[in-house]
């Protein structure tokens, strides 16, 4: 079997099929990264930071041919993917400061204590790589949530190893980016098996329950997470795994805001929804908005584009979507068409406040694509009041005035619970790369809350803390000697930056 | 149904039973718990503190009493269990230290940068309370590892409400424990429903299910981990669960400390073999040792006396255990016997290490209770090299000379990739309670090797992040205000400790 990419924009197929990989394969590709990791794990700090510039230079390096390639396979368009790479690369980088800061160790000295309740010996502890890591690169960003992506990035920062397993919608971009991380990780002198991929859903599969596998990442449905995850608890050994699966991305406007700023609001969720034909994991896909303001958004929408969904089988599944909704809500408006063989038009539907209170689970699952569902409601507070029953979502957002903030400040403090980022007076796609972000959320914007996988602590999923006890200085690893040799921030008897 | 504790000395049934608790009041007492949440997740981190200290003050007001409750129910004896309790409560006062101190909140302020990419917006992020949490008390800590314990302290230190499920093994002990706890926090000012306690294993598994309840702890046997491991990640919508299960704990002696500290050793092995009659996760079950000091090990075994196991099943366990070592491996030591009705007697089996290599599966079992196995090498490398195919476990503990330096050395670099606190001539047992302690391991050890259930950082497992974008700063929480009103330590735009 081969995995074949495809235009969406004319169905037609694009660009050679590449090789499923077989079990055998698999195997060797898993051992080859047990066998690498002791070595990169142990490569200093400042040298894998070396690697991950080295990587980010490859590919800025290359960013027109792979720009061309993933438009021919996603059509997303250059300046869209062009910025993509971008936005890869400095991933790639912010990890290589991380890395040189020092204090994602954690590092933490403790001195002995005979006197503490029991006595305490020496203890000096770190974090370090949890093992050779698993990632399931996702469709719809074929950059920066794949081969040489956030996972990737932060796991080989973290010194694991990485077998990524490539996305079906984009093999050729897969291949030509895992070259350019291979050859880029050879060139800073990573040991071989530091880096590789493998191809189709068997060997995924295959790659969850691998024994050399310590730990996964995932970007994509919560159909296919939701399996993976399974496989992995279920494992003699379970292992942690990242999954970020479906999210629904509450917005609530609140009514001087509506009133206020009705058309630059429409516009600005009209645009979000329709980004990148709504194929973002933070699409705004449930509205809560005055019902004055229904119209205002429906106009917006109808203004707006269809486009290319990455694959057949997700354009059907949004028209299935589509289908359920108009089929429980009030279809209000309607976009361009898209003459994309795998195309996709932006739907608006609407329902009423007490319609949606009846059957949360129904109306707010995610439809991934242009369409959203605005819930009209009559009285703030009534929708405050339901904020709390949403599914886990990865981001939630409040519009307001500032005569609004009371009932911002309320929703905010219910949204905090529901939703890793909450967001004010602005739309939710666009996740930027800093040591701030958070990208995650409850269950089921991601199989486990504790972590994000864009920003400085995403390398966070990847570590797992060692402490050394009573050891003689000379033998412990450089980053808990006496002396501090690496220069990193440490927390010593309890005082952080005590060095 | 109801909960009997019985005495191990005698068997007989002491205290009054306690009654399991029902379907519909495990519903009740979770639904408060979650509407406690909110109120105590808020409530200012320094009250929180407050309340810590409030528990740990009536635990020891009451510590003479409760360890005369716990002797009678696990005839641990006074001295251990009233230093237990002190151990308890240091455990809260430490997270009332963790609490002012303020870093367990990873609090991150990025300012917005237009020139990113992509642009970014002004991110605040913060830890915060998951939600309620489940706590599974241990058999073998009635204190330190049951209802007061680290999980319950480390829980409610980072604002989540918590529910004890009870251990069977010390019903009156717990029910004591629960009401001291309670009256505490009340008196603190927790809302309602901040704590409570449930009985019976039926109650237990009906709470890691229930939709209110988002993490859970828990500390005893594989099996029974395991089980509520799965019933964890079987939910529609599955929840963190740290388990703390089996260790065998491997212990390698170098040639060079066999040679000067025989004696010292194998002294040192009995004491930590037989502490609490065996009963520690930290239990040194496994040891590689040289085959001159065999005979040294088994002097100090002998001399070792037998003491009361928990519960007459634990016994029975220990027994078929110790009659499955008998049948596999070479018995050459055994202590005193016990008296107690639940007793167990010291023993020490022998393998050599090609046979030991040939089933790690079937002799690296943790065989809970005051038996051990030698396995005795004559070259240190061979030992070294398959330290790295053991099972998880929470210690890995290295004696050694100065002569054995090099090769102290290299067991370390592998056992660190198997143990979460790899120990430097001295003995697992005793478990200090500190910022840079490590209770934790790869599988079996634990269900997620990148927590610890003891020292500071316990508390990052019910903590999960939120990040705000673009908020006012009036409507931020106080954690997050430019001002920086609370004083706690900060990472703004990527440099720590910038406030």
């Amino acid at each position: 079997m081969s995995i074949q990419g495809f235009d969406p924009r004319t169905g037609a197929a694009t660009g050679a099929p590449v090789a499923e990989t077989t079990v055998a394969e698999v195997d060797a590709i898993a051992a080859r990264a047990a066998a690498a990791l002791g070595r990169w794990a142990r490569t200093p700090a400042a040298v894998r930071a070396a690697a991950l510039e080295g990587i980010a230079a490859a590919i800025d390096a290359e960013s027109t041919e792979l720009a061309a390639l993933a438009d021919r396979e996603t059509a997303l368009g250059l300046p869209r993917l062009t910025g993509e790479i971008k936005r890869t690369t400095s991933q790639l980088r912010l990890f290589a400061d991380v890395l040189r800061e020092g204090s994602y160790l954690e590092a933490t000295l403790d001195a002995a204590d005979a006197s503490s309740v029991p006595p305490r010996p020496e203890l000096r502890r770190m974090l370090q790589s949890i093992g050779p890591v698993a990632v399931f690169a996702a469709s719809n960003f074929p950059f920066a949530f794949s081969v040489a992506g956030g996972d990737t990035a932060s796991a080989l920062a973290g010194g694991s190893s990485v077998v990524v397993k490539a996305h079906e919608a984009h093999p050729q971009t897969s291949r030509a980016t895992a070259a350019i991380v291979a050859r880029a990780l050879a060139a800073a002198g990573a040991p071989a098996g530091t880096f590789d991929i493998v191809y189709g859903v068997a060997a995924g599969a295959q790659l969850v329950r691998h024994p050399a596998i310590k730990a996964a990442g995932f970007t994509g449905s919560t159909h296919g997470g939701r399996a993976l995850f399974d496989l992995a608890n279920a494992r003699p050994d379970p292992i942690p795994f990242y999954g970020e699966l479906g999210s629904v991305n509450p917005v609530l406007i609140l009514p001087h805001a509506a009133a206020e700023r009705a058309k630059e609001i429409a516009r600005g969720f009209a645009a979000s929804l329709t980004l990148g034909t709504g194929q973002f994991c933070t699409n705004p896909g449930l509205v809560f908005a005055p019902a004055t303001l229904v119209d205002e958004l429906a106009a917006a929408v109808r203004q707006a584009s269809g486009g290319a969904m990455l694959t057949r089988r997700m354009r059907d599944q949004y028209l299935a979507g589509t289908q359920a909704l108009a089929a429980a809500a009030e279809a209000v408006a309607t976009g361009a068409e898209s003459d994309a063989a795998f195309g996709a038009t932006p739907h608006l539907f609407r329902v009423d406040l007490q319609t949606f209170a009846g059957d949360i689970e129904r109306f707010a699952e995610e439809c991934f694509g242009p369409a959203a569902l605005v819930v009209a409601y009559r009285d703030p507070q009534d929708a405050i009041a339901l904020l709390g029953r949403l599914p886990g979502s990865l981001t939630a957002s409040v519009h307001a005035a500032p005569a609004d903030a009371a009932e911002a400040m309320q929703a905010a403090d219910v949204l905090r619970g529901i939703a890793g980022r909450v967001v004010y007076n602005a739309w939710p796609t666009g996740v930027a790369v800093a040591w701030g972000m958070q990208h995650g959320g409850p269950w089921p914007a991601t199989t486990n809350p504790l972590h994000t996988s864009v920003g400085a602590t995403a390398i966070r999923r990847w570590l797992v803390p060692v402490t050394f006890q009573d050891w003689p200085d000379a033998l412990l690893p450089d980053e808990l000697k006496d002396a501090n040799p690496l220069r990193i921030p440490r927390r010593r008897n309890g005082v952080p930056g005590a060095g």
